[in-house]
């Protein structure tokens, strides 16, 4: 296989384009792709000021690296979840400390047990779903610090087989709410910072291969409480069709981004109220976040 | 594991309704739920006469014997394709005869070289398409049939298995048009009879149970020119997913029946034509199949 464009020796071949390149032209390629996701759903203007989400992952550092890359005045923010059990938050620090200070990234880290005085061990004694309780942590720290320092927009690393398949489970439920929302953009409203996924439409393939390329240092170890087996088992099978026909993925995500009015309905929205204790909107006062990690 | 209704040894399990039942219940069971089914979507009014189009394999021939079951006045359709190959067609015209023999239901052929002195395996030399093609034909005669002897609808034999893998293929591409019409019933319009699949919300393992119990006696020549190997994976992953979550594949394809208006396009469809020679409506005069058949 040969480079498409200088016709070098191929280091990556990707049969959704119908193409091969070698390392420098597979680097091009990939932050092109990149740069025309963020064109086409309008998720940052030039130089925008942007917050990335790491989480220590090759997904959000590939996002910090690139977003950095293309001009964008990137910080980088790790929610520290306090998680011991095989070291997973402590090694997920430092493989974001490192990168950060590797790429000259400015890094917060927001350390819950030095916040709340406990971490997601002590929350998760008292809560059966703990993922979804996590993941509500996240986006509340996340939000609120992206709303604080006033960034254009929060960036996580959520990639074109996150969104597949998490389309593919909304319609295997005909989840309306979240059908409505599956956009790697989401606008800024009153007390939320606009979200954006600039990985949306890249494959693990090209993203292992670009970290790789750059000598990312992602951690491997993996939280202790995930079980996503359903999640996991549906990525799976879309890669076996992509296998069988590649460009598949891409096709269904990116066709969806183009069908998403079907799914979004003419009813008012449920009304918000603002937590009285971190001032954002929330269904009830205090909100989750404030009533779990404040005690309010 | 013990019948829901008799306690009595149960002779299927369906995690899907989270039930067993004996054999006599489950035949009550089966047809409880084909006459949901009729009701649910408006197919048939009591008593009506309706076309089955049957194939010889268990779906067409259970439709078939539920539809006479359940009252209403079946007549049945057999569309000899004159597939020498494994003495498909043969073997196929056989299981019918035998069927409708055995059950007294009235069986038309139409014998596709009896009337143009050709099937499909001449066709087939022209064409790549074979499967669209033989689909086509099948389509054409069956409606014509139906309109010609005035049954309310014309009955086809498509399962919960098919109606879902197909819902997973159109929605894999956005496949609009096709997203638009997929309900188990197809209202009648000049020139198109009514149709309907009775079958649609029952699943593989039912329906060959249902014919296990009735002793009949499909066909198990498989058509030499069949080549579904997508249709078939779709199929398989869907299984795979209800193994794990019973219920699933039901869910996905009748919540769908409840949002199918959001494919619908409010633009009006593309100008028919009425075919010179046939007399149906079409794209074009003639029609394709009177082209290809009637060398019109």
């Amino acid at each position: 296989m040969k480079c498409r464009v200088c016709k070098g020796e191929a280091f990556i071949k990707l049969p959704a384009h119908n193409a091969a390149f070698c390392s420098e032209h597979f680097d091009a390629f990939f932050l092109r792709q990149i740069t025309r996701t963020i064109k086409k759903y309008a998720m940052l203007p030039p130089a925008a000021h942007v917050v990335v989400a790491l989480s220590g992952g090759k997904d959000s550092l590939t996002t910090a690296l690139v977003l950095s890359r293309l001009g964008y005045k990137v910080e980088a923010l790790f929610v520290d979840l306090g998680i011991d059990s095989g070291e997973f938050s402590f090694a997920s620090r430092q493989a974001c400390e490192e990168f950060c200070a590797l790429h000259t990234i400015p890094l917060t880290v927001y350390d819950l047990r030095a916040e709340f005085s406990r971490g997601i061990p002590e929350i998760a004694k008292r809560y059966p779903r703990i993922c979804a309780l996590c993941g509500m942590t996240k986006r509340h720290i996340m939000n609120e610090y992206t709303l604080t320092v006033g960034a254009h927009a929060l960036a996580t690393g959520h990639t074109l087989d996150d969104m597949s398949a998490s389309l593919f489970a909304n319609l295997l439920r005909w989840d309306l709410h979240h059908l409505a929302k599956g956009l790697p953009v989401l606008p800024s409203e009153d007390g939320f910072a606009k979200k954006i996924k600039p990985l949306a439409l890249q494959g693990e393939k090209e993203i292992r291969a670009f970290a790789q390329l750059h000598g990312l240092k992602p951690v491997e170890a993996v939280c202790p409480y995930a079980k996503e087996a359903k999640f996991k088992r549906y990525k799976a099978m879309l890669s076996e069709l992509e296998e069988k026909s590649p460009g598949l993925k891409r096709a269904f995500y990116e066709g969806y981004t183009e069908q998403v009015h079907r799914f979004k309905e003419k009813t008012a929205r449920p009304p918000r109220v603002t937590c009285a204790v971190c001032g954002l909107p929330a269904a009830a006062s205090p909100c989750t976040f404030c009533r779990i990690w404040r005690n309010a």
